[in-house]
């Protein structure tokens, strides 16, 4: 088993969220997928009030790079959004919906997709509607429900856990044994670890 | 060609200095060593007057455990150093001394050997001395060649060259068209592209 932490904005999620299912398989390892929100960890721990990437502009002109050169390399297509990074509340919480029927992972890469390769507002219940539709979800029930305080309280609850598995940033997995890796490109070593320890996770 | 953009404080330009001069080989790609400091750029660039890993405690823990693993993995000893960062003025001075005579690698990699696996004190010249005559070059000469005008000028050009070059941290790799990667890990994605972008280099 492996947690998927993932933040609906951040942009090195989107290539995790591509990659994390068909090399999880390969090593037979399940994934458990963790939206959560950065932007309190951030603003708690580094007084940040926007992404590193917009505060520090040098390090965000190389982000962007980096990211079309790993996107390349996986295949994945990438258009610059035009307003980064956009708000992934409301897609947090209907993620959080879909994690009993299962459709959690297809309507979060449906998410990416629009956000970083169509360039839409994630944050608008009606771009959304047709993502939710596409996972076999009925959209005006599910943008109820994600409107409840169950469901609001249950994303709060995946923001305070991933404060206590010591999570700064996204994407970051966690091994059963507590192990965190931060960044996309740990993935392979992620999953690497939890086939080494998964005594521990019998245990 | 790949220029390797490293502080003698960073931690993880310690395993990227111990690896970068073997899967360079292996590629077919010249190294060019570059010692610089990475305090004005981030005073400059960020605001920051210590480590990101001392003010944000949080990405600190994170980073030693992440180092720890990535030495674990390449078979490098690491222990912890009782000062972090430890200051590379003086280290990447002989540093500089050493280009024309072919020895800055092997000292460099004894500078980081004293910082992260013996925990001595890199900003000390006694300290510096048997490790510059370990690759042969003459320790009161060369500790008196880095206090001249001539050798500052030079550290002062790398960080002017590296602000120049868009780097924001350490280790970075630069290759011969221009192409900037940050990270230990991103090394043998730089030598690839090195070696996809050659004709561009003979150009």
């Amino acid at each position: 088993m492996i947690e998927f932490w993932y933040e609906f904005g951040s942009t090195y999620s989107y290539p995790a969220a591509m990659r994390v299912e068909r090399l999880a398989a390969e090593a037979g390892v399940v994934v458990e997928w963790r939206p959560f929100l950065l932007g309190p960890l951030m603003h708690a721990q580094q007084g940040l009030t926007d992404s590193p990437f917009n505060a520090f502009p040098i390090k965000g002109e190389y982000m962007w790079r980096d990211l079309q050169r790993v996107c390349d390399q996986e295949g994945l297509p990438l258009v610059h959004p035009s307003q980064f990074p956009r708000n992934g509340l409301l897609a947090a919480r209907v993620a959080i919906c879909g994690l009993e029927d299962g459709w959690t992972p297809a309507f979060s890469r449906a998410v990416y997709q629009a956000n970083f390769v169509e360039d839409q507002d994630i944050s608008r219940p009606e771009v959304l509607a047709p993502l939710i539709a596409s996972v076999g979800a009925g959209p005006d029930e599910i943008l109820a429900l994600a409107a409840t305080e169950s469901i609001k309280s249950r994303l709060k609850d995946h923001v305070r856990q991933a404060q206590e598995r010591g999570l700064f940033g996204a994407p970051s997995f966690v091994t059963a044994d507590g192990e965190l890796f931060w960044g996309n490109d740990r993935l392979e070593q992620a999953l690497a670890w939890a086939v080494r320890h998964q005594d521990s996770e019998q245990a």
